[in-house]
């Protein structure tokens, strides 16, 4: 069924008041039906929760975008709402609860009774940390429960728990001793004691690790969940690879946000940020690269005299600022994703460095051979037959091709320096170095970059 | 046990040729132990990699990038190649062959006896496609088996299964009709036959469905493997979750690297790559940048008479430039992104667009103002205070600020347009947005700055 066809139909059923949707669970995917409701208006979505049974709304409601779960939950009762964030995972439940006003969820969370207090805990920790991603789902069995026994209770628990892939197995401290993929489980032998198949060498994070460091985890060592365990070892909840996919494209996306200033506040994605929101987070870097080019600036009006006598100077002002912007931006990119990946390690940055060094000496002496040969043939060429010139009053000594093709050169090489140099600088100093490929970089490289060529071509006035 | 200290280990039993490696493989995650070996010379690796047996050393070879395990085969002899081959996933081993040398992957394929057709057919998929990272070890049941009898099953294919978390159930034709997870399976009742049980209304892929498609999919649907079947629907493998975490973070990095015309080729990573490589993947991008620059100095060129006339009209270049491009590339990145991710639906991206209208036109006010004003201030005070221009030889017109903050304001407002605009238009055109943000956002934004910039200019001439 194509979405508009079942968005027709789900307009149908909400006029009909068709309580009937156990066709629609069946048929379709609770991500694709909250999908769908993104789209309604707010009556409409009103009317068609009214329909679902609680446990239907939560796992459409799991599925929905952060933004359109609070909008959604404003929508329900008090009663209602707490009847749905019952049926949640506590996790699911404590993120939602998380982005609602802080006096609304309190009230939600005195009505739900059961898991008030596990939620209540998730609520602690920080949102991008190992806590505020993990869920306490999980199953856990002490260590002299045998194989036969464990299979058949994971039966049992199968249908509440969040993963039954993985198997803890905990002292009578509920301290994390072992693990058990289900894989080594249905693999062994009958009677056998767990403490004698579980792998003790198990990987587990602490839970104030950093959401990033956790996907890094997760995905080196190909895990389907981690155990999330508190200083004494105790185990607190677990963290599945389906939350560690939606991680990695939020870390990926804050990194690329990053690098253009345009960082991601607290809940509000930029794609569905409001005018004013969207100011308010772009415009500061915005300011400060109005700062960067009017410094810039100044290093041409200290050359104003070398202006007056060849305007014709300006003409290579856009071409030099932006060939040492892209190489800079190519340059701080590669790095900058190369620490994101993981690819370039602390130690080895600065080998990386020099590489880049050599790219860069040979790109601007490829970039500067090139527009020193185009300047110096367009010379020559308005020369022997002046009416060509689309410029008038311009006069270009093909001594000119000398003076660009230079300041071309080491601009390249410069903007290749500048732009690895930077974000490694910031990243020895244990800043995200993907702060630092916007204002600075960009005001760095312009201001060396015409500082070089106006230099260049004062030296050679005489001549030109 | 810390990096350097394992390493010093390994090193330790190079050297007495030690074959008990058992206290490794027990402590050292193969992840871990890849990474130690990528760190070795050539002569360390061959002398390890004979202390190893041939499934240790494909345990360990899995977890290299594909670089480092071209240079590892190359290092090891044929028949030695071959059986650790074997002993690879299927299709780990497929994309092994694939990065070598024709000559030298055919000669190994004749070696490997068991499996070599499933590696020759999983070849034949493109890198990038459900085939191409599709694995061919997968479990699958007749319809009419019982409960126990698949769990029985499963636990004697559990060793050698990719996943077991997945069962399929297929018809005598080998075509895909229903999924079990290891979940319902191990939940349901003895003696009902797992067609009572499956899931028909189950996701696939085709075989030639893109990487990144894939990838959405599994994340939209929080699932741990996904099946693969051919126009018949016969199910040809399985791509698990881990091995989309992979995809994910390479689709991010291709997104990113295109963005600055930095393509990676087949194979080798940009931070790996060789200088001369570097140099063929990024030069194309600065080549049309300079002749980009160097249009938008031809508008300069066009007004060297206004320029002749007040020559500080140039001290401005830089940040109209500057704003231009960095206002494009936050609004060029966040559209690309949102695309990337699913947040900007083909259909929404219009009025997207006019959002981000209503975003330019706002801050081209506000940095439009700031620089009039800063601009207009520092005139006022040259005037008064002549003794304080650093720069001689400049008298700045209050009038000035009028030029610059309108300049700025249009700079600014079709910054955002047009770097909304073109990677949307590409998009429209079927054509990766990525690859709209670099010279051709660049040059368009100059031309049209600097236009603007120098026409005002002219005709404020007779008051400045």
């Amino acid at each position: 069924m194509t979405v508009q066809k079942t968005l027709q139909r789900i307009l149908e059923m909400i006029k009909e008041r068709d309580t009937n949707l156990d066709d629609f669970f069946q048929n379709l995917h609770p991500s694709d039906f909250a999908e769908i409701v993104e789209d309604l208006t707010g009556e409409q979505k009103r009317e068609l929760f009214e329909l679902l049974s609680d446990e239907e709304a939560a796992m459409v409601i799991q599925e929905m975008e952060d933004f359109d779960q609070v909008v959604l939950i404003q929508l329900l009762t008090t009663k209602r709402a707490s009847a749905i964030l019952r049926e949640m995972a506590t996790d699911d439940a404590a993120d939602l609860l998380g982005e609602l006003p802080e006096e609304q969820a309190k009230e939600l969370l005195t009505l739900i009774d059961e898991d008030a207090d596990e939620i209540r805990d998730l609520l602690k920790y920080p949102e991008d940390s190992a806590g505020g991603i993990m869920t306490t789902e999980f199953i856990s069995f002490p260590e002299n429960m045998r194989v036969e026994e464990a299979i058949r209770r994971l039966r049992e628990l199968a249908p509440e728990a969040e993963t039954v892939y993985y198997v803890y197995v905990v002292d009578d401290e509920t301290r994390l001793i072992g693990v058990l993929s289900l894989r080594d489980l249905i693999a062994a032998a009958d009677g056998t004691p767990l403490s004698n198949i579980m792998r003790k060498n198990l990987i587990s994070v602490p839970v104030d690790m950093d959401q990033e460091e956790v996907a890094k985890l997760v995905s080196r060592y190909d895990l389907l969940a981690v155990p999330v365990v508190d200083e004494r070892n105790s185990l607190l909840g677990i963290i599945t690879v389906d939350d560690i996919l939606d991680v990695l494209e939020e870390e990926a996306t804050e990194d690329i946000y990053r690098r253009v200033g345009a960082s991601e506040m607290e809940g509000v994605g930029l794609v569905e940020a409001s005018v004013r929101n969207l100011i308010t987070r772009r415009l500061p870097w915005l300011i400060i690269t109005l700062f960067g080019g009017l410094l810039a600036g100044g290093v041409i009006g200290g050359f104003t005299a070398t202006l007056e006598k060849i305007v014709v100077l300006a003409v290579f002002i856009p071409v030099i600022m932006d060939m040492g912007g892209n190489v800079a931006a190519q340059s701080s990119t590669v790095f900058v994703r190369g620490v994101a990946t993981g690819e370039i390690e602390s130690e080895e940055s600065w080998g990386y460095f020099f590489r880049e060094i050599r790219v860069g000496l040979s790109m601007g002496f490829i970039c500067g051979a090139t527009i020193g040969l185009v300047v110096a043939t367009a010379a020559v060429f308005l020369r022997l037959f002046p009416a060509f010139g689309f410029m008038q009053d311009i006069d270009l000594s093909p001594l000119l091709g000398i003076v660009v093709g230079i300041a071309m050169f080491t601009t390249v090489t410069l903007g290749a320096i500048i732009g690895t140099l930077v974000p490694l600088l910031f990243n020895k100093a244990g800043i995200d170095p993907a702060f630092a490929s916007g204002p600075l970089v960009t005001t760095i490289k312009d201001v060396t970059g015409l500082l070089i060529y106006f230099s260049i071509a004062s030296l050679f006035i005489p001549y030109l």
